[in-house]
């Protein structure tokens, strides 16, 4: 890790100084964080009355089980409570998940190449076998995947848009990918960003006919709450009980249901967070196309941008006040979405680093 | 588990229904929780403003090395960054230090009889071996804990105060007992309740002459952040980088941070926090002694009382609107010290029962 990345906490294991700190170290007025496929609008003003409202509460622990939050999740989805599982952010329920079904050291994990970076820390935090599938195109090669499938196969993650390439798979491909996954064999299909797609929820009625199913959803994206750390997974109710029992009694916190319960009801929020985001990819499209830059077309928040010298690009970028992500796939580095003002921001800079 | 305690959420692994849907359901109009050790003055108002001021940024993740909050910490205790460890509540850093030390069936972790329910939990869910020392006088008897010693021990938990009978060990006990520990072995000294006390912090200073402690705190109880989930451990570099690895990446929410940031500097509510304890105590023990009941004179938060049949008595209690604790102390009630009207409420009711 360089001190470049020390600064901004970009391992996901360790943490770094706030961005007003690295502001007034760069000496910068202004900073765009487009790094971690946060939300960029901010609160909703409907989960901020929530909180206000219930602020005098925090002294009580939270309630363990998430009764209410569970019910308006199975409102929503139209599932049962029993299905539903709470994790502090959806990072959280994905190693819960692993530690349900991973424990040996001949156990293993099937994901893809270029997928989300939990899938094989976790992977290594319990002392299993990774088994990675080469990226097709950046995205998922689910033939690939099916055949690696062994007896010692424990797990498989499947990150649906993908992340940190932006890739999708029909539904049509990971239904398929579901008929031909041996029925104990559970599949995460990790729908982080799902929200953004803006489709009809199919995947919610595959449930039913595949009980290997584990949906994973988070807060922390189009509903705009990372920072209270909230995610939640969808399964059978005997897999739900497993996670249950390995989660600590108090994961999510009681702001975090009150304020996921609120995102929940906010519809004008979460249509605002799409329309900024597709706003938001069409600018900075043009702009990559201009500047004549590879970049892998995303169905997510972020968008991976190929550059000669990607380090130096983001070094560059560092010193305007722009941050973005360097990424596990070479030459790429991930830009987040954000407001119209941030990727203009990014736009200047790109332009007057590349021109 | 019986239908009262599912509702109220007893077991720590299983949640229930909220205390509002209780009421209704018992149809209730006053409530008083005194189940929980949780701080019942409500939330600071210094807190309150800090939470407010930042909440345009719960899009955002939170800082996952909680860079300002130990430096808060650091600066309290004058011991540096490096030996902080953060968790979502001390509940985690208790599992998470487990999870670093214990592994195997033949581990052994020892802990007193009547401690804190927690310890073994975690023993049992990484399916190690508990070695339970039995209380002497309901607190530790820390010469039988250092007799159990064994080359199969892994770790030692020690809660001081002890919850859930409030017995304390003087300064002078547990530093013997440091010293007659042997030096590779880690010792989790759990003082959930310090605060409480109102003394000095010796326990920091062990820090520097034995490199197998370790102090767990929480913003728990004194400090009343409950709902938000925070707490901290201090121990040696070393051992802190041990527990920073096993941890999630943003295992504390940025809300707790900033709450917790907020609440350390917050010496007026702490002071009001423990003499309200203080005043609740006195009141409580007339009433006790006044109705003949024994209990267990408490250094914490609550007091640990003795009924003819306590079951009884809680389900009395729970009909009248207080709802108290039933733990694993045959024919004891725990019940927390709450507000002036809150001790009030349960007095009335235990007078109407009893008498």
């Amino acid at each position: 890790m360089n001190a470049c990345e020390s600064i901004l906490g970009l391992s996901p294991y360790q943490g770094g100084k706030p961005i007003e700190e690295l502001a007034r170290e760069l000496c910068l007025t202004k900073i765009s964080k487009l790094a971690s496929n946060e939300n960029p609008l901010g609160i909703s003003i409907k989960v901020k009355k929530a909180i206000n409202d219930s602020l005098s509460s925090i002294n009580r622990y939270p309630d363990g089980n998430c009764f209410e939050l569970k019910k308006a999740i199975a409102t929503k989805h139209n599932v049962t409570s029993e299905m539903i599982s709470l994790g502090n952010g959806s990072n959280e329920l994905l190693e819960l998940i692993a530690r349900v079904f991973v424990s040996k050291q001949t156990d293993e994990v099937i994901f893809s190449q270029y997928a989300f970076v939990v899938y094989p820390l976790v992977t290594q935090a319990l002392g299993a076998t990774a088994v990675v599938s080469p990226a097709k195109n950046f995205g998922h090669d689910l033939d690939s995947m099916l055949s690696m499938i062994t007896t010692y196969t424990k797990l498989i993650f499947v990150a649906n848009p993908n992340n940190p390439t932006g890739t999708l798979l029909t539904d049509k491909e990971v239904y398929n990918f579901l008929k031909q996954v041996p029925e104990g064999l559970p599949v995460v299909l990790d729908q982080a960003y799902f929200e953004y797609l803006n489709i009809d929820d199919s995947a919610i009625q595959w449930l039913s006919e595949f009980s290997n199913l584990i949906i994973t959803r988070t807060f922390s994206k189009a509903y705009g709450l990372a920072g209270l750390r909230v995610g939640y997974s969808l399964c059978s109710p005997l897999v739900a009980d497993f996670i249950n029992r390995v989660r600590e009694p108090f994961n999510v916190n009681f702001t975090a249901q009150v304020a996921a319960i609120a995102a929940l009801k906010d519809d004008d929020y979460l249509s605002e967070s799409i329309k900024v985001n597709s706003d938001g990819y069409e600018q900075l499209v043009e702009c990559f196309k201009s500047l004549h830059l590879n970049f892998i077309p995303s169905h997510a928040n972020f968008i991976a941008v190929e550059f000669d010298d990607a380090m130096d690009i983001y070094n560059a970028l560092l010193k305007e006040g722009v941050i973005v992500r360097p990424v596990e796939m070479s030459g790429y580095l991930r830009i987040s979405i954000g407001t119209f003002e941030e990727n203009a921001h990014l736009i200047a800079a790109l332009n007057k680093i590349l021109c």
